[in-house]
């Protein structure tokens, strides 16, 4: 009997090199593989709706994989649990039909980026908000978030190198955005996040898009520059990429009623 | 010339074996004294507002101590934390009165104690929210919280062998607490704060209080029963001490116009 079993999955990325399995180094996709493989007594290969790079982190990866065991779904949650280290969690598992794909099904995702633009970041959060200090307006980004909502080519906004161009067909860096907004964090000084849902990103797209407009937001670029960027489709032209340590990925979007990827807000 | 330099410091307790300087471990006050010592060129003692357990987080602990150094005061805010690993930071370093002392001069103080009753703790915040689950209704604890407020002999929520009864005269096992509440977090499911304000607590008395609480809340004892508990003057009749991770120290209040420690809300 063959089953397809969807995992909704948290992560802390801090201590991982991102969610690909790779030969050398602590991964997420490899941390839980050992596992299911110890509990199911088969080998098990995940697939995910996407990957996550280096020290970035999930509330809400959506993940399945095939197996023959007969055992209940629920030891897929609780029992994973109590096997997985404290900093990866499983949610939420469910019986999938054998059609479902992660990421062939995905119709798009909605990443979270947060940051604090104070002197002195305190301790406790450190770890989940990336560090940028200097005074910061969110109303200055009205224009920039408002020009990259809809359907554009993001070279710009993509890490040089990521895609060989003379191989790769289809839409090649064309994504289109449904929302970009930015808002403060309510009840902390100079917390803010951006939220962004596209039905795809490119390497590093989020966080070059988050470096460029909280350098517009603190005033080192005019906020009007935004749409030469774009349209120049040239990574020099965008502002930082913002550290990884601020970015989760939120939600992985499903068309019902298949399956939708929840999170805890 | 003698200074008196007054710091205010956030850290996170998770990496230390509590505030107090001892000869074996890493602490708060040792990591920030060494650090002090070698910017002062001189030994530094630092005197705290009180002390916070192992594993007890600070947002605004107050703590001073006395130099000849004639460092400007800057060096105690942005020259120390660059010296400081970033799970401590200085956020405010001032000049004070020769007079002024952080544990004398202290009129109260704030803890907030935060945890999570649902069934899988997401992983960005497990290691500054207590994992406590069980259906949880903050409204049970109306009558509990009222009964807590004022002037009792704490004597049910200290921990056991902290002070020897027959040496220490004074005001005993009694403080005042002016205020107690229980508030949902914002935007975040089946996670709750307690917040107490008081004149001053006993050893673990923040965390015995929130253990009992959160058993009311959870239906596994009456709300009724808390008045019990308090007149029995018994740490046994009192709830399960709550794990250290969930508290923080917020605030310590000075008479204006001294001093006020501030803490990013």
């Amino acid at each position: 009997m063959h089953r397809n079993i969807r995992l909704l999955i948290a992560y802390d990325g801090g201590n991982y090199l991102g969610w690909q399995r790779q030969q050398q180094g602590k991964t997420v996709q490899g941390t839980i593989e050992q596992q299911l493989t110890r509990l199911c007594n088969e080998p098990i290969t995940l697939h995910s709706a996407g990957r996550t790079d280096t020290g970035v982190h999930a509330l809400g990866m959506v993940a399945h994989f095939r197996t023959q065991t007969t055992i209940p779904v629920v030891a897929f949650f609780k029992g994973i649990n109590s096997m997985l280290p404290g900093d990866i969690r499983i949610l939420c598992a469910e019986e999938a039909p054998l059609s479902f794909h992660s990421r062939y099904n995905a119709q798009g995702k909605t990443y979270r980026y947060d940051f604090f633009t104070g002197e002195v970041q305190l301790p406790a959060t450190r770890l989940h908000r990336a560090h940028l200090p200097g005074l910061f307006d969110h109303r200055r980004l009205a224009t920039a978030l408002a020009g990259l909502v809809g359907t554009h080519d993001f070279s710009s906004f993509e890490r040089t190198g990521s895609r060989d161009k003379n191989i790769l067909g289809g839409r090649g860096a064309v994504r289109t955005l449904f929302n970009v907004c930015c808002f403060p964090q309510l009840g902390e000084a100079d917390c803010w996040s951006l939220r962004i849902t596209g039905d795809g990103f490119l390497r590093q797209m989020v966080r070059i898009i988050a470096g460029t407009l909280i350098e517009i937001g603190q005033s080192k670029r005019p906020e009007e520059e935004l749409a030469a960027i774009l349209s120049a489709q040239d990574r020099s032209k965008a502002g930082l990429t913002a550290p990884a340590c601020g970015l989760f990925l939120e939600t992985i979007y499903y068309a019902p009623p298949i399956f939708q990827s929840r999170v805890r807000p």
